[in-house]
């Protein structure tokens, strides 16, 4: 006899409805192989009214938060709501009444994770968050067990799908950032308002959580340096590719000895870095562990079904459970291992100017880069001149990012102008 | 207080020093993280006296296995001595008496997979073998659990690190079989007896075990169809490049309905394929599930620290689990989704022939070809023609493996002799 499980939905928008199917059409497997029957007993929406395309039984959806909260045979509770409230407050009511929570919500998640892991603890719940970050690829359960005798010192992330298919459609064809972003939002691959994935700020909410795994230690979303995809121009995309380079919106945390790094901005990789392959709306993470070496997983990162799968995974595993386990954070426990923010890191740089055309103006360009210990180790000028100037591409050698910034604020805009600063990761 | 948890090693070749290194280099972090603390008690070893790198502590390497077995305060056991005998005996022995085995034995673990988990169950004992299967790529636990909600269509492995590392050279430089084989060799990259990895028999194991926890379905290594890389020749490579394919050993599994079909063979995949970009020692395996789509999961597959960062991460969980789970097999559970074994699988070919260099000979080809079901998508004819024979490639479209066995037969070698036939996986 199957053991029966009742869970509550919070939302029923794209995500949810690819639980609901998938929970439905895959109930049999589920049994086969866990023993366990789920039951979705009440679905909260905000309109009951709205015409849905799942006709579901009568009486399973409200629009009362407490007909979820407050039912105590639901326990496990799924939330789809995204966005920090009112899910944060609910999922948090949910766990102190010891209901176990599977969620997809990175920005409650990763601004709150110490309240509500706290409030799991306390009441015995579970927390379960495997489809926050990257949808169906199994990164937080990679971290949390798979690779645990590991002292990870790297992860590179592509961990924004529209970003990625943006920056991958301009590389491709040239079409300027507008344009792409455009076609984006009439294919549905963009949202009506993308400022959260063009300006960065997704990702930066999943490598906070991706890094806080990685390292043992709690990065708060406040200490990722952001900087999105808008400014970017096709020809610096086509600059760096004929350099060697692809431009990626990387999620790029590191950690060596108590100094971690964490930020997320549009950079330069070698084409035949295996991220540099990983396209349209894939996503893929990239980690280097001291034990297990390189490692990259590649997978869609979004979409109702694969967000599903993350989402039906953790709800097997959380029924399964004899008990839950949360995840230990070093220097919240002990003080001596306290990670420290690093904002002024090291990689190289891809620098475009508008130079003057003149003798001597390259060499006292290189000696400003070199008075803030930059040197160059690659140099191309453009084509035409125009006005007497000409575009000239540098990539400087691995420097620091405040040298750096320094350098580019003290060339003398008389012999040229700093057009595009990005940065490159050599590795 | 941390607990402590008492371990016996059964071999300690280089994986077995790697989980010694990686126990002992780590255990302050794996205290803090998980309250636990890990005891090596004994190591059995083929020969005491060997002169060794590591420094153990008298008494703890001992040449009888029963040091290990009856020692009641032992409760896990890590088996590192790879092959079939005695490591099956002494695995089953280990689970008989109630003790936890972690092992990295795909041979045995492979072949006697369904007595050892019942000897587990039986005793309550846990049977831990991420390791069993490239290595530190979590692929083993990332089918058991984060992609249990899915419907697994397909499997493509790069699994043997050996075979990929001299296919890879072979296609960057041109190199012969042998020249590259040898100098594998001499850098340690290949066995003195090459003959597992190089005939595919490694890669089936792998399979076998990928295919039956991705199915949920037993598939013996008896059914996996096995052709290594020992006669391919660079010649072939090159020619496939030029239509767009790299070869790769792949092992692949897919399932349709209860058909199921399992094969390790030289493989053309399209250059812009994730896994063609898989090169020298790499691993990666490549899947399709029905919720979570196309996955890719890439890392060392090989060597001390990276198979130890399997055997660790298993250690831990093992010793965190209140319980320890087994995968379960629908087609021992209800005979009604016994799987069957397709070995008439579909897919394109490459066929490269020396054919008399005259009018009509390459219609008469076509047609034996077309008598079989088997149409052309691609020719190529190659420069020079020799003793009135010129070299020609075909690529097929998709076709059943038999058919095209058939008509290669009856192709008149009066006016073409096949000089190989390759298949192409075009997906």
């Amino acid at each position: 006899m199957d053991k029966c499980i009742r869970v509550g939905f919070l939302g029923c928008g794209n995500v949810g409805s690819g639980v609901w199917r998938l929970l439905n059409g895959f109930s049999p497997e589920i049994a086969h192989r866990t023993g366990l029957r789920f039951e979705v007993k009440r679905i909260l929406v905000r309109d009951l009214h709205k015409p849905r395309d799942i006709a579901f039984p009568e009486g399973l959806l409200t629009d009362r938060v407490e007909d979820v909260l407050d039912d105590e045979e639901i326990s496990i509770v799924l939330e789809f709501l995204g966005g920090e409230e009112p899910a944060y407050r609910w999922v948090l009511a949910a766990l102190q009444r010891g209901k176990t929570v599977v969620t997809a919500n990175k920005v409650a998640f990763a601004l709150h994770w110490h309240e509500l892991q706290k409030a799991a603890k306390q009441s015995g719940a579970g927390l379960y968050y495997e489809a926050a970050v990257c949808a169906a690829i199994p990164i937080i359960h990679s971290l949390e067990e798979s690779l645990q005798a590991n002292r990870i010192s790297r992860i590179y992330g592509i961990v924004n799908g529209t970003t990625n298919y943006i920056l991958s459609r301009m590389s491709r064809e040239g079409s300027s950032y507008e344009a792409v972003l455009e076609e984006a939002q009439r294919l549905g691959l963009a949202e009506p308002d993308p400022a959260s994935d063009v300006e960065g700020l997704d990702a930066a909410y999943k490598l906070s959580i991706l890094a806080s795994l990685a390292f043992h230690g709690r990065v708060p979303f406040e200490n990722v340096y952001v900087e999105g995809i808008t400014r970017v121009q096709s020809e610096d995309i086509r600059c760096g590719q004929e350099l060697g380079y692809t431009l990626k919106l990387l999620a790029i945390a590191k950690r060596e000895g108590l100094d971690v790094e964490t930020r997320v901005h549009p950079t330069f990789i070698r084409n035949d870095h295996p991220l540099a392959n990983v396209s349209g709306a894939f996503n893929a993470v990239f980690l280097t562990g001291h034990a297990c070496g390189e490692m990259m997983f590649m997978g869609r990162g979004a979409g109702d079904l694969p967000t599903a799968s993350a989402i039906v995974s953790d709800l097997v595993r959380a029924a399964s459970a004899q008990k839950h386990m949360y995840p230990t954070f070093e220097n919240e426990l002990y003080p001596t291992v306290a990670l420290r923010n690093n904002t002024d890191w090291r990689c190289a740089f891809y620098v475009r100017m508008l130079a003057l055309d003149e003798p001597g103006v390259l060499s006292r360009i290189a000696q400003t880069f070199a008075n803030h210990g930059v040197s160059i180790s690659a140099m191309q000028q453009k084509g035409e001149t125009s006005n007497g100037r000409a575009t000239v591409v540098f990539i400087t050698h691995i420097a620091s990012e405040k040298d750096m910034q320094k350098a580019a604020q003290e060339i003398d805009p008389a012999i040229a102008t700093v057009e595009c600063l990005l940065r490159v990761e050599k590795t």
